[in-house]
């Protein structure tokens, strides 16, 4: 096995086992949930009309780092199957408590410099996110530098965006390009959205998770070799992102599980046959992904034929709440002048 | 469970029992290779240097239909790694070949009129092949009208396209579609090009099937409901697709199977063990897929990562085919004259 | 001359003289707003806070369509210069204004089957406003051949919709791809789009005409050949159009009449030059135009340099219209509910 | 006037007066070709079978510089109208001979680090020409920091690419972004691809400069504000454009010139007509401009309608021509060994 299997390998172990880039899965996959883990706080929330769950997991200190496998910071977590669907009033609902939700975490100030970052390939439909949602960003730094500050109390925070493009397209680690760029024009913040793996169907498309803790070596649709955090970057960043995708080998690894566990309810009362079962080990499992999945091994993923009328709504959701976010003194026809 | 439900159900039923877009697949389920089948015929070929197979699978009569669940007709699959990979030079092996069994199939002479058709939802990525492909394609229809015959005795084809949309974007079927502008403007003949399904993620991106049978209800990655066919259209039909995409009930299914195969394996002397896995019926099966997938059942596909390289390489792949199929007695010089 | 050459003459000469696809610059080119044309009925009305004005232009019989060189029927024109800038708040007011004055050109009932068709070539940006704006009507015809009618009193409408691309992307007539599905799917009223050419560049982007004649030959920035209109389709074609660019040969002829104008006004105690300015023939204007744009005569358009962010307004405004126009029985809730 | 009018009156004045992207422009307009201008080497050639010819313009000193009005270097056109036309067999000489340019111009040997820049707005057509050719340029930086460096004696060059966006896009300079991702990933050459603006529609779509001197201030279809220099990036900088549009204040201008020019030439023996002729001044024929391309004065550019097609030729063109010069030492198959 060459070197590129077998990092390749390494990845799909990792996935199968407790990779996602979700907190609320991670949480999930630790323990039930009226267990008590130390170092992790759960706070869930309720909008009824539109079935919106917020879940706030704050991990504060290593112990729960290192329980859940996440640096400590915040991570509010909104879910509603409404997203994904062609349903304007909920979204109208959705964006103005994802602005709410944003606003808390990111601390957005006035007369903040803030870089929006669109992560991932434009031209993959599910991996589009980060790129359509900063397309339809208000972008205002270079009004101020052309108009010059404008005058009165209000303050205005002056929103500059990229579209970075992924490393087969640029030849470059998005991280070298988004230092670059931070190192020269100096954001007070930087916010960064990606399409993100989950591991389960459920909560593809239907799923927001905000996190004050940057994007992470191996996150996202594409594989991020190195992460875009405060400690790269050097300026607060937050992450914003949306399952779009499950991985193909998680798909695989979980059918196995649910089969395995069936067949160990059926044979409950049959101790050779439960002996069995359990002594299916991790390599063999593995050996069967590979077998199901050859060539394309740790490189497949499995997303909803018509996602391309929910990255559209995704994206949308998204860009409206930063510009609400953003923009907080500006009323919709003070917006209009600054624009041409 | 509702209507629409069920008519899920009995999709995915259908799927990870017999169903593929490709004859050759077809072939492979109903027995072993060297076992021969009344009403089929299988001839193969090898183009060696870029390790290129072409398989023939002629469809003779009624039994052969049957014995397949395809109709009568040839079916050209030609098979080829370097087909997704960026090998230029294999690439124009593949383009001519593909040209030359294309020329067979749809015995293409001079003075045609011929209407190439873009299956696919263009915004989807590896649904995308027909549209690109299309818009690649030398069309020249206008240009007889608009500059009369050419003289001499070479002959040229007339080529028109169209890229119809899925019905999420028209509200029609693609066969309504295609009906009426065939009834306008009467082709000799159809090409539809689809990015179709595969049972092996082995098959996805390297491998091109042609047939003189048109494309079929529920072919393609986007499910069409009515075909476009000889019989429907008034016209033969060629169709050329690629697998670009395995549903996801099929993965899950064979992972199923696959397990169940190697516990067999192991149990091989262990009757109670071997009665119980015989026992694990196909209702139980659909409902652990069911579970996997939900709530996407019946509508999620498994994709590789790097897409959007793979169908640009595809589908110039095929629009070079047909522009030197369809145009045989062009010099490119000549060509250019008479475009604008 | 070869014919190309002449029959490009002949487009320059008609453009350069009374060409123009707004009733309202065709009024304005016949004569002083405040001298009545017969068979010509002119009404003006005006909304204040967002200075639109809404000129309706009936042209009542065969003397007003000859006077106007356009064919007989109403043509409603609305002009905002804040259309083409970000302006939400405006936006808003015009959607609901253009959907007020579409239903009542277009007579739309319930239970109409309608086709949208978004003219013009997706791949230039201001040719575009037709597909683009199409891609965001709500189309809901094979939801009723999927669930059936609904029940209750209120109507529905069943919307398709259609991008046919251009004649050089299709090789054929638009005319003939839309004929086709016509006559197939039978709608009850057809909707065209399109992005046209005006005389000046102060209605560029900010002027909507919408009219019950149809498209006509020669109409948009593409130059078709065959119209769509009721005697072509055999149904009620209404055509919606937004001026993008204005032809290069009309801005050098208008530059031209404004020097020789100027000219004379600084001449006018001199016969000699005046009489020198007034034997400055046609044809030597002719001449001139085509040293300027050679050798792209009658081939170049003038647009603004921001138009990919203006066309997507425009396009959103009119798609918005649409949809309320045309689903005025369902509330948004309830249209969800018909979705996927 | 408001500061943003004068200003825009400047960039008027300037563009209707002597400025152009093309060094072969700037030497048109100083005089006839036959007259050597001091400190100013042209050097002209031809290629008779495809009717391409190749003028280089060396700017040797600071009068050269003053009179041309363009920095000291090399700059090198080549004009062939087969470049916007379908001529396939034309394009293949015309990517040798810009590959071998390029090369001589670049200096490129192996192992250099080089960062290909796509500079304009995707989504404008005629703007699109850096972005779409970037994105065929061969990317092979990050596979060295994948796989290491390759064995043997020969040399690779590490090439990346980026597509910065415009302004409107991204709230910041281009020239902001590409500096600080060249003072992360330091590279030996950066290659800047751009739509330039012409004085002549003959030039438009049929002519490629490269020149060693870098993007300057205004260039471009977008008039960006700084330039991409070796002076400002701290490594050479070699611009390859395509003048893609004229500005509808040159077309304008241009007008007037030939109109007036044609009058005094009928006017000839007329003493008093040549003298109002004359008197004509400047600002007379700024105010007549303002008329006709009012609101849009300095914001309106002149493109053919085919220009989608023609772009997609040119940006291939551009792209092949790198791929061949940035990766010499590699056979296509070796190539492909390297990309996934």
């Amino acid at each position: 096995m060459d070197n590129n299997s077998q990092e390749k390998l390494e990845q799909v172990e990792q996935k199968y086992n407790v990779r996602t880039d979700l907190a609320i899965e991670a949480r999930e996959m630790v323990g039930e949930e009226d267990i008590e883990i130390k170092g992790v706080e759960v706070i869930v929330d309720n909008i009824k009309d539109i079935e919106l769950s917020i879940t706030k997991v704050n991990i504060l200190d290593e112990h729960g780092s290192k329980a859940l496998n996440k640096p400590i910071g915040s991570y509010v977590t909104m879910e509603c199957d409404l997203m994904k669907q062609n349903a304007p009033e909920a979204h109208e609902e959705i964006v103005r408590e994802l602005a709410k939700q944003l606003g808390e975490l990111a601390k957005v100030d006035k007369d903040m410099t803030v870089l929006v970052v669109g992560l991932g390939n434009r031209d993959v439909t599910p991996d589009s996110l980060g790129p359509r949602a900063v397309s339809n960003v208000l972008v205002t730094r270079h009004l101020f530098q052309e108009f010059g500050e404008p005058e009165g109390d209000d303050g205005f925070n002056k929103v500059s965006a990229i579209i970075p493009g992924v490393m087969g397209q640029t030849g470059m680690e998005t991280f070298e390009i988004i230092q670059g760029i931070v190192d020269k024009i100096k954001p007070s913040l930087v916010i960064a959205i990606d399409a993100l793996a989950s591991r389960r169907t459920t909560r593809v498309n239907s799923t927001i998770q905000i996190a004050d803790t940057g994007v992470h070596p191996g996150s996202g649709v594409g594989n991020r070799r190195q992460g875009l955090t405060e400690e790269s970057l050097g300026v607060p960043v937050i992450a914003i992102g949306v399952p779009t995708v499950v991985d193909a080998a998680t798909i695989v690894n979980d059918t196995m599980e649910e089969l395995l566990i069936e067949m160990k309810k059926q044979a409950k009362e049959n101790a050779e046959v439960a002996d069995m079962i359990n002594s299916f080990n991790e390599q063999e499992k593995y050996q069967l992904i590979k077998e199901v999945l050859y060539p394309y091994i740790g490189n497949l993923f499995v997303t909803p034929k018509e996602i391309d009328a929910v990255i559209k709504r995704l994206s949308n959701i998204i860009a409206s709440s930063l510009n609400i976010m953003l923009q907080p003194n500006l009323e919709f026809d003070e917006i209009t002048k600054f624009l041409s």
